[in-house]
């Protein structure tokens, strides 16, 4: 089964092109946190550079009780007999898709591998529209209506995966729409995947942050990570937590039989170091709290600027992205530069500004959509130094390298719109 | 698709669950190499643990170059560009078995894995028997005519998948074998899957180590790991060698694919002190020296003890396994355990003296054939003390801890065999 490579991929090797060839770049598409190891998780790992067993294919027994504790604290029970360790989330999403079997529908726009996993598993993704300001979630009545309609033309359609908070929008479904998409699960029997790994991000101070589990703990398996609320994207640590349930029980054997045949366990050093983490020292919470406020202040400038320049954008809650949509200049977008389609656009923001963005099309949505995920993490630095000073400035937007990235993107996006603004009037207020 | 967990596991299980109760344990059924660290390799993850960005999909360049180095160095043409490393060999094994789609032949025996993977990837493995004494690959006449068959039938068998040197049976397939294959895979059009993680493992001084590389380079891919040769089986860090044709690079990009949606990278810090073993400095080089000697002579040992006990044993030349034949004494067993099967059999040891093994049936063999796995790199020791003990002993087989597991295994053959070596007088000789 020939698998296309990830736009991402693409969009990266353009930006470090570029960045080879000493041209401008405003790197925006790539979704890794951008800051460094805390000192004392380096120090975690280092002591466990002697440990080389294969270890139990679930995962250590430390790490699962740790992460079964890291979620009782956040209100979702857990059992570590019903936890499992993996090299990352993501191959523990791809592993439960193997072990749920059948189609599994998903939120429209949402993350790019997961309709790519569901494929890869010999299945088809199901897509359902998200509604703009809750992200993530397939609108509960529109899932009813489609799953039915799956299973009337015959696809046996099982699960449903979420993301709260969201990629790309960086929103965050509220406990209205967790507890309505709850009910339409039961009642469709589909297993809700939620994919959790921003919940430690939500910056938005006005948000109440909750899981499909606390609304439906029988039937909801939660996924999490080390790689966004630590920054250690390239540890590959991730966490899945299974109901206390027949089905839960059921799931998690098929997940460890995959996992035994597929990656047989997560690095052991890694494990330990993930392990003292989850227990959530004051430490971890404290740098944890650092990276969220920064993650929320760059974004929120970032939407300001994408918002001065007349693009749409839902007030991003957490994470590190935001979802702008350029619907509203669609004829003087194609007038000026000759474009229609959403990867149009984010193509003409790459090779004219070095700008990389990832059109709305990668997350399943239609071609013709102008909107674009920005991903805000890779302006905080590229030295280690840089990154401290971002995460503890009290105003990291007014820091040069990241007040250079924020003008430049106001310029960029000045030029890009011009026509349209100066349709209102609105040119000499925001060109450089 | 739902797994059965794999037999390695359930014995695995079972043989803690003894050990927990205080119970005598024969340990003999786990892969794992069951030796320490080097040291500068903890001091490199040391020194890595500052990783934290995702890194390329395939893998450092620095980490890429130096696994081409180790395969040149090994007579095996090989293009940083053309490989990709994965956390673990076994990862890369599944990714290459979707990029490759169609049924995979495989030897029978062969390692659990390939099988179940298969599976696991949507198709169906064509099983070609191994001559006992070169394992691990399909015999070329019988591949030829197996191939040919399952295509008459309308099956698509796209590539072949070869062990060199092998497990189960730690044999390993001569060049002349391999001349063959290289041929019956080019008239066939298949691909060769040559997984040599072995290599360095070969112990057997008249034993000619070649790779089908050398053979088909043009259509071979070779895959190795650190699990091995550097007991870092819990570090999980795999790499694959592509060979350099439009086969190569069309399966390259394949895997890449599948790389990026299901794993993303190999653990950075990991990535990082795997980089530097594979430059093959002098104190790795005489690390994996003194390994393979230590797992020569404890499999020498134990194969010993089985002949001596009056099975059949295929000489084994490399690794840390054994395949020992009952069928020479399947009445007596029947009549003396009500014993049938291989499963049967293992049972029964496992059961009455806590001696793990695996039967032949878990490699892909018949059900009724009395053989089984027999792994030997557990003895060397329960603390890193003892293992570097072992490492570094003269003889390693009159250590303490060593001799008793080597005693026990003859008291347990001995009484198993009890029935048979009395029919032939040689009841005093063995019992101990």
């Amino acid at each position: 089964m020939p698998v296309s490579l990830s736009a991402t991929l693409a969009v990266n090797e353009a930006i470090a092109q570029r960045r080879r060839s000493g041209l401008p770049v405003l790197p925006l598409g790539f979704g890794e946190a951008g800051l460094p190891v805390h000192p004392v998780l380096r120090e975690a790992l280092s002591r466990g550079a002697g440990m080389n067993t294969y270890g139990p294919v679930a995962g250590t027994w430390e790490l699962r009780e740790a992460a079964a504790g890291y979620w009782e604290r956040r209100g979702i029970p857990a059992d570590p007999a019903l936890t499992l360790a993996g090299p990352g989330s993501k191959p523990l999403l791809y592993g439960m898709l193997l072990a749920l079997g059948g189609d599994a529908a998903i939120a429209a726009p949402s993350w790019v591998s997961y309709a790519a996993q569901t494929c890869l598993a010999g299945q088809r993704p199901l897509p359902v529209p998200a509604a703009p300001e809750h992200g993530g979630v397939p609108q509960p009545d529109l899932l009813a209506a489609a799953v039915t309609d799956a299973r009337n033309r015959g696809r046996e359609v099982r699960s449903v995966i979420v993301t709260v908070p969201d990629n790309p929008t960086g929103t965050l479904a509220g406990p209205e729409t967790l507890r309505l998409l709850a009910e339409t699960a039961r009642e469709l029997d589909l297993v809700i995947v939620s994919d959790e790994i921003y919940r430690d991000l939500v910056y938005d101070p006005r948000a109440e942050v909750h899981s499909p589990a606390e609304f439906a703990p029988e039937r909801t398996v939660v996924s999490t990570g080390v790689s966004k609320n630590l920054a250690l994207g390239g540890w590959r640590l991730g966490t899945v937590r299974l109901p206390d349930s027949d089905t839960g029980r059921r799931l998690w054997r098929g997940l460890l039989g995959v996992a035994s045949e597929i990656w047989s366990s997560p690095a052991a050093p890694v494990q330990q170091a993930a392990a003292y983490a989850y227990t959530e020292p004051e430490e971890i919470t404290e740098h944890i709290a650092r990276s969220r406020r920064l993650h929320g202040i760059v974004a929120e400038a970032v939407t300001e600027r994408f918002r001065s320049a007349g693009a749409r954008v839902a007030q991003p809650q957490a994470g590190f992205y935001l979802y702008p949509d350029f619907a509203g200049m669609r004829s003087h977008l194609t007038a000026e530069l000759g474009v229609g389609t959403g990867s149009e656009l984010t193509s003409h923001l790459l090779e004219q500004y070095g700008m990389g963005v990832l059109p709305a099309q990668e997350f399943g949505e239609d071609p013709h959509a102008l909107r674009m995920r920005v991903a805000t993490s890779q302006l905080y630095g590229e030295t280690e130094e840089q990154r401290y000073a971002a995460l503890h400035a009290e105003t990291p937007t007014e820091l040069p390298w990241v007040r250079a990235h924020l003008d430049r993107l106001e310029e960029v996006l000045g030029e890009v719109t011009r026509l349209w603004r100066e349709d209102r009037g609105m040119a000499d207020a925001q060109a450089g």
